[in-house]
Formats: C-alpha cells, sequence, structure tokens
C-alpha cells in the first residue's frame, strides 16, 4: 500500500518560508497570491494486511518520527492500495 | 481559491532523508514500511476568476519558485473553490 | 560580502527529521552517533558598506525571512570579505 | 565530540528556495541582497577517540544519510571537541 502524509505547521506557527514564497511571487507580479504556506510531504509504502492496519501503522510513525506535534499538525492524506 | 502543490523528487533521484526515515521505521520495529520519500507540499491562497485561471497560475509558479523542474517534478494536487 | 547564516531549532523543540537520522545512523552500525539535530543554512551575497552594516541587514532579514523566531534560533556564523 | 556538516546543493544546480528569500528581500526593500542560496545543516552529536576517526565517520555519514551526492556537496564545517 502506498500511503501519502502531509505536515504543515500549526495555523498559529508563523511560516517566514511560505511568507518569503508570497513576497517573491508578488515581486513577480503573481498579485493574486495571498497567502503561501510550506510543508512537508511523506509518501510511504508499506506492508499491511488492511486498511485499518495501514492506518494505524501511519499515524503511530508520523506522531513519531514525520512531524512534532506541538508546532506541527499532520494528516493522512491518501491511502491507496 | 485553495491550490495545493507537491514537490517530490523524480524518482530516479535519491533521496536521502526519505531513506533515514526509512531506516529509522526499521529500527522501530516497523519493519513493514518498504520506501518513504519526503517532499514539499505548499498551500496557496490565490484570487483568480475561474480554476482554468487559478491552475495557469499556479504552474508557472511552481515551475518559477517552488521546484527545480531538473531534479523535481510539482503536481497541481488540489484545487478547492 | 557573503553571509552565512544558521537556523536550528530551539533546544527545547522536538527535532524529529534529527531523530530519524540518529536511528538510521544507528541501523547502519554507527553506535556512536548520539543525537542529531537538523536545521537550515543560508549563504547570501550582499552588498553593504563595511561589516557593520551587513551585520544589521542580514539580522534583520534572518529574524524576517529566514527564521521563526519563536520555535527557531539564527546565528550569523560567519561574514566574509 | 560535536560535528557541524553543511549540504548545499551544487553551485550549478537550481536553489528555487534560495531564489524565492532573494526577491523576498527585494520586496522588503533589501535592495543589497544579491543571491541567497538554502541548504541545510546537522549538529551531530558522537563518540569518537579522536579527531581523524570522527572526522571518517562524520563523512562515511554525510555521503549516507545527509546528502545526495548527485546533486549536493557536503562540508565538515566545524568538529568540536
Amino acid at each position: 500500500m502506498k500511503a501519502v502524509v502531509t505536515v504543515m505547521l500549526k495555523r498559529d506557527v508563523l511560516d517566514p518560508q511560505g511568507a518569503a514564497i508570497r513576497r517573491a511571487c508578488g515581486s513577480l507580479g503573481y498579485d493574486g497570491v495571498r497567502d503561501v504556506r510550506q510543508g512537508k510531504i511523506f509518501e510511504v509504502e508499506l506492508d499491511a494486511v488492511d486498511e485499518a492496519a495501514a492506518r494505524t501503522l501511519v499515524e503511530e510513525l508520523a506522531g513519531k518520527l514525520l512531524a512534532n506535534p506541538v508546532i506541527e499538525d499532520f494528516r493522512l492524506d491518501r491511502l491507496e492500495a
């Protein structure tokens, strides 16, 4: 199975990298860009007996290795057979 | 509108960060994890007259500011009204 | 001039990416590795009338664009003529 | 011992994140900033019998876990007792 996990800074945590990209958009003339936030994405290939087991595994991993739960939110975005 | 863009290293480009996470999974006893690849994700809030305009804008931005097309692939993952 | 700025998560902020690398070191047999912390580094080429001006410029930039002062510390590591 | 390793994209590899920051500098009025390149930095705490052993260990690690030698250069920046 393939799981896709996204990790974003929590909404109330300043994201200077995203802010720099938004400003860069403006300087290139893309004035329609109002906000940019940057995060991480992980594509995880895994063996699991079923979708529930995969989901449990990925959520454990995300909390331990992929995200810092104090400042970041993670989300299991997709799970593909 | 909100656009979600993902940027991953091309398949044939080694991803040492992903490899480190896969190894860390193994050392924590998660033997079912066979591969991990790490990328970047960007959530972009933008004004656009319609979906086609938003799509064009985001694809231009991605090629100029978000990804290095020589080593990375980008994909417009979602576009939400 | 060239300024080198490093940005690290504050000591009391968990660094899951660093932790994953430390675990990966262990799984490769590098048992002497006790801790890994990952940060960002920026090499900035800039024009400035003197070193003091360069220092001021870089510290302003770092606080606005390179680091989130709530969770990260930045440091002007080197300044080369 | 503490080793500090920096990993930068090779000079001939486009760095869109660095370019975005440079543009953002311009849009904030910092016109003296001519170029920005972003890389990764790793602070590694390790046990080693002497400096030569530490150096060997860190260079092996860097080539395997910290950098992709095809697109990135790494450098052992500092080694502190």
